[in-house]
């Protein structure tokens, strides 16, 4: 980059070292509020970590503070023009934003390498299924793995870890999935994992034991 | 999972076993168009990859094509309300949120233990601030490293290796940083790289040199 003879061809020279990585994988895990999601994501994360194999959850707790904020979250650091554009809510356009979003940053970690897990409800096929397309697009086959949460809605409505059924059945959450907005079931995911069935152990087992299998640990 | 006599003390359980990982850093590179930004960021990954060290460069080609689309790329997928509402320009706003979206999925990528290479012009001090801010509350100083790539503006507009300045001089692109919109220099930057003075090979290790003394690599 010194002003010698031929800085451009020391660019170019430099942009063709870009490293060349191995992709990981996005699993992409989905299914009802309380379905244990995020639970078995870690689990399987934990196991991951075990087998030396790099990781990352994507979670609401990671994402809705960070990468997609909400209006209320926006407002005292970027002023309110800004926290009215940009900041997502719940409406039909800002799921699908949430979801492309996080699809982008998953691809992104995919690239990086690593086995990217993602834990949202992400009720409907079509997003699920346009985050499948930009992945496979990107890389092959194989990176994008759904995972679908099999839990009946009584037994989520049962568990309700945060009290978001009860709060959905008084009318105090509007398009609560599964109580008054629609949850899409996944028709041909690459790992359906039965909750009722069995431990967060042997599920999270089942997830390993499918990336082994196509060579993805 | 399974419906047992205590379903909620194994997902406690399982949710305290989330991984517990060491931070990486975030190396915020800032400069003018063509001052040479990428081309280190990428000499300073593969220096990183050759000592194994986990790392990922964020940078316009992987950024604005999945993360952070403009109106025209989300178009045919999504559809006209979706793009306007989502799609991302080059006014004012547009760029405060191109930065805050890269700065929170640089923090993804430190809090899943990589070196984050952001390689963006980010010519706004604030906008930087703020990520460093939000870098540093999530972890710790030293997790945010400022790196200015100071090339004097002449020899960013005679090098112009994508024919910007001369579109912006002509007025085909207006807000241009460095023509019609300016570049406020770091004031307190980690590392400052005197592009004219030294190779890109130098630049890269003066880097790497610097992450091995804060015991980042």
């Amino acid at each position: 980059m010194s002003e010698g003879k031929t800085p451009e061809p020391t660019l170019v020279t430099w942009h063709q070292a870009e490293v060349q990585r191995a992709r990981g994988a996005v699993l992409w895990f989905t299914g009802l509020s309380g379905s244990g999601k995020s639970t078995i994501a870690n689990a399987v994360d934990q196991r991951l970590h075990q087998l030396e194999r790099a990781s990352f959850v994507l979670d609401g707790d990671n994402v809705r503070l960070g990468l997609n904020p909400s209006y209320e979250r926006l407002l005292p650091d970027y002023g309110d023009d800004f926290a009215r554009r940009f900041g997502l809510g719940f409406g039909v356009l800002d799921r699908q934003e949430n979801v492309r979003r996080i699809g982008a940053v998953a691809e992104l970690f995919c690239s990086a390498g690593l086995i990217a897990i993602t834990a949202f409800i992400s009720p409907f096929r079509e997003d699920r299924d346009r985050v499948r397309r930009q992945i496979e697009a990107n890389g092959a086959p194989g990176d994008f793995l759904e995972i679908y949460v099999q839990t009946p809605l009584e037994v989520c409505q049962a568990r309700d870890p945060k009290g978001l059924y009860r709060q959905a059945l008084r009318g105090e959450i509007k398009n609560f999935t599964g109580i008054d907005s629609p949850y899409e079931e996944p028709l041909n995911p690459e790992i359906t994992l039965k909750t009722a069935e069995a431990s967060v152990e042997d599920l999270a087992q089942q997830v390993v034991g499918y990336l082994k299998a196509c060579g993805k640990t």
